[in-house]
């Protein structure tokens, strides 16, 4: 009887499909660092599924990659980025982006999520404040969808946030490493080409949602950064088999691949909410669940099933986290909800 | 009939027994971020292969990444890298080691190479010039091995150099982005063990040796800085699924894939080189052959055969670099040498 | 009737006696970068007024420079900086910390103050996170005395946290851009001897302390980082003309001048704040005094009064800043608190 | 028998009129940050003196902050500053523009001036170079003026270099640490006003030029870039006093105060020149003057003159550098060419 993992969403190699295409491809010659076909091909995809047809497209290999550089590439040298306490650029990336220099202004957080009237008045009390020269100017929002925390935005409050960026002359980005899931939830009321819309960049996750590697960075209106390339590069972000990502990202917007793989998760995910309903942390409706264990429970756990411990409650028990994804199967969540290794 | 591609050593994917080995391994739960069982295996394989038990090894994704990684964890904020003017991070990797807050302090380059009294005159008169504390500290030197012109270093030259670093207390850091096509070179006399023995740090690489990406930095004698993990992630070179490079590196190290892979392109160059002779640029040992054609050469490969131009010489010549790779095949070959395509 | 500033205490020149040194030793011929003999005299006066014999001291020009000087030089690049959230370096220094790729690490503030126990506290958290790896280790404790909010760290607070530094193995840095109105202070229970062992590298103010610019840096065991010398050029931050720093400090050094002019600021402080005693925000014992204002005294102080209004409380009220200094005479203080000017 | 020093040109204080000035406003009551009457009063005094009625004016401290900060602040992150080998930022500034993520980008010096056809050549090199995408963009173009070898552009040269620069559509920036003694030689043919029309930032010079510190930084036609203050406090540059710098300013461009103790240092330099004119390494027109010294002639002005030692000539000789300014007297001078000081 072996361990069951819900640890992460990264557990597993790639989909099947994408590996068939790396193999289907493997000896054609191209030219490297993103000029070959692979990358061209899934380019227009892309643009397509995200229906703007004038979009600039980067494959990056990863997400604090991805963070730091984009954030580095439209910040000015004197400006900083907005975000929450708990966003992952705030916490976990070891200092990514103060390491290019630049400040992470940090907001409450609200189940992860930045609140849209918090920002306005955030905004407005710094720029009434007389001593703004000696602070570091906020530069740009960033927000992660889903969040740290598995929680959405709203449509209405993607606008009203971007609305204000725009107000403000800003540019509003968002982390979208886990983007498949978010949009794939049934309490999502934003489409991958509304959401484009309502931001400034954005990349859309593939090493949590189905590749080995990968994530595609929109630019959705051709507003990329002079010499992006040349800070893609600078940044150690520039792979030399460009292809590599090309492949997936073709593959994974092939058929609807991305998001027919990004809605079983969230199947998966509601079978693990709904078993663990009645002490859930946080009411995520994407493919990260929160229960909260006791310490009975964890114990009845060991050795068969994995997960991460988030942090210690006062009254002793454990909030945890229970990841789903694209390589989950029924099997695996039944030996969790119904099969021997349930709590 | 097709265009054959020279242009360089990742034109094509990777070796099918790493296609074979990320498939059959594809599904294994795994830890994230080089925690994995295929990383582990690949280590110790790699330890062997080096003879260097205590060696401690990360697998980063690609040179660039590597080398701005690597030094910037080696340096103390004050101090810049020794290298020569034609190294590649003093020229084409878009100053990430300058986005880190060093300086590369070069030093003329003899075909690609460093010469061992010119470091260390240069270093005698740093520290002999008073003036010295308003100056860069020079804190390690960096070689490519192979050049970036193909050459190799002598087991006699690399340990006058590693001695002049013990000398002046600083590490040496070797950029082996094509190291396993300087070992298997026939001009070569270091074996991978003694490499390992002269110098402080290097990389093993495998993007432009049989690997999709993936570059494999030893510390041969434990000697990793603290907190290379957090460095690590902190440049945005930390893979989340580390398996990725793990199992390459593991496959690369099995059966001596590696050196098996690395000779057969150095065969293919040697068939090369023997069809330029009369027109070398570079006495080039490696998988790397400039030769210097006329425009009317270049004129006739047109359509057939892809390479890089290097630069143009006075008398109107073109030098030119033909890369062999893992994927090179005799029959490519033959297309170039003695085929319709030959010049 | 003129106009009678309190505004911040670096509204006037320098204390007349430095003026007076620097003419008297205007022409005297002295080599530059610090290596003068008033550099050298200033020092020894520093290390004899500190108790510290084996005292490293440099001399910089302001505290921000000194700031992120100090703290880049101290920290390895993986590190950041422990701070309040009201901290200087966490609000004022335009993101100068983040600049040399540091993280400030923010804790709540209590009037400006660092609580010892949530400083262990969240020491102890970070260590027990599994996830520490991925997260900017802290590499430095930032307190400054007297606060931004004018308040100061008894000696058992102060050797609270140094205790706590030197569990967790990292230097603290106490900014004293204000320290002579602390330890002027007659809540002080600290004399600088005393503040020189309860810390790892501390920095005198001069600029709002008689001088026209400058801060004296104190490493009080000799616990300089490496190189400082070439960090604080790398940095701008190095004075051709050292001496204008050494006469000045110099002079502050001799017969006690430092603390005569720092004990006149806060006897004139202490009348602003019995003045404003029933209407004070906060009960600081230092030379900042922070009066909660209407808007009709705001009004009657109009062309009369400066000082700086610091918030708008939800009562319609204003926090207001009062700063004396070595300047301020009792006729402006009159002025102010019993004369036309008074509200 | 005091010991004369031709060591440099900071050997003093600072010129007594500027001393005087410190006096007489010392208790005036001025805001912070450069926001002061004297500030204001130098900046209108220096546009007038450069022809520039909008032009921008900053006052920084010394000469590598200035560099630093006005190369960050002008450049993209992604771009690199172009300087000869011997340019004060390539060598003596502790790697301050590395330090802000900046490549210093070198070309061959020819008596410390740039060539303007070998620019105009590399950057056509640059631009024709079809793998410029993995380098590092020239941003800016750096001259120091006079250079570090006391030589000077004229007029023709210096358009041209600025005429190359507005071509490639990028900012000529010139040092000029020592700017008075440029335009004082009787072998320059550029005024002030003309100089500032020839590029696109400089800095007027204080240290070295009579003030005890202080750079004033001249964006001539208004060409600041945005949130150029932010920047200076960012770089640690702000100093609190800023009134330090204006009186210092405001007396320099009083009454031609700069040029006339500019043109004595010149004149003290002509004689010094013509005492060595048959052993000078460089014929430099500025206060600058290199004379070719045997051993034996060192040891004869041993305990008597101070100099500095440039470099030793195979032929054993010394290359050695004396220094005039604007403290240097006619009777120290006569010490070393005619008295017993002389050799």
């Amino acid at each position: 009887m072996a361990t069951v993992s819900f640890t992460c969403d990264y557990c597993e190699g790639a989909h099947p499909s994408i590996l068939e295409a790396l193999a289907r491809t493997n000896l054609i010659q191209e030219q490297g660092y993103g000029e070959d076909r692979f990358c061209r091909s899934a380019k227009e995809k892309i643009r397509a599924a995200c229906g703007c047809p004038g979009a600039e497209i980067y494959f990056l290999v990863g997400g604090t990659q991805a963070n730091s550089t984009i954030i580095d590439a439209m910040l000015r040298s004197y400006e900083g980025v907005i975000a929450v306490q708990t966003g992952h650029i705030a916490v976990h990336e070891a200092g990514a982006v103060e390491f290019s220099g630049h400040k992470v202004i940090t907001l409450p957080q609200h189940f992860g999520k930045m609140d849209p009237e918090e920002l306005e008045s955030w905004l407005r009390g710094f720029h009434a404040d007389e001593t703004w020269p000696h602070m570091v100017y906020p530069g740009m929002v960033y927000i992660s969808f889903p969040t740290e925390y598995g929680t959405i935005y709203t449509k209405a409050e993607l606008g009203r946030i971007h609305g204000i960026c725009k107000q403000y002359g800003i540019p509003l980005f968002i982390d979208g490493a886990r983007l498949g899931y978010g949009l794939a939830s049934p309490a999502c009321d934003l489409t991958l080409p509304e959401l484009a819309q309502l931001c400034d960049v954005f990349y859309i996750g593939g090493t949590k949602v189905g590749a080995l590697c990968g994530e595609a960075v929109v630019f959705p209106r051709g507003n990329v950064p002079p010499h992006f390339f040349t800070t893609v590069k600078q940044h150690g972000a520039l792979l030399a088999k460009g292809r590599l990502l090309g492949v997936q990202f073709d593959t994974l917007f092939t058929d609807d691949l991305y998001f027919k793989i990004s809605r079983h998760a969230i199947d998966m995910a509601m079978l693990v909410k709904e078993h663990f309903k009645d002490r859930l942390y946080i009411d995520s409706p994407t493919n990260q669940q929160f229960p909260v264990l006791t310490a009975e429970e964890l114990k009845a756990l060991e050795g068969k099933v994995l997960y991460e411990v988030w942090e210690k409650l006062p009254d002793g028990r454990f909030v945890t986290r229970f990841a789903t994804s694209w390589a989950t199967t029924e099997e695996q969540v039944k030996l969790l909800v119904c099969g021997q290794y349930a709590v």
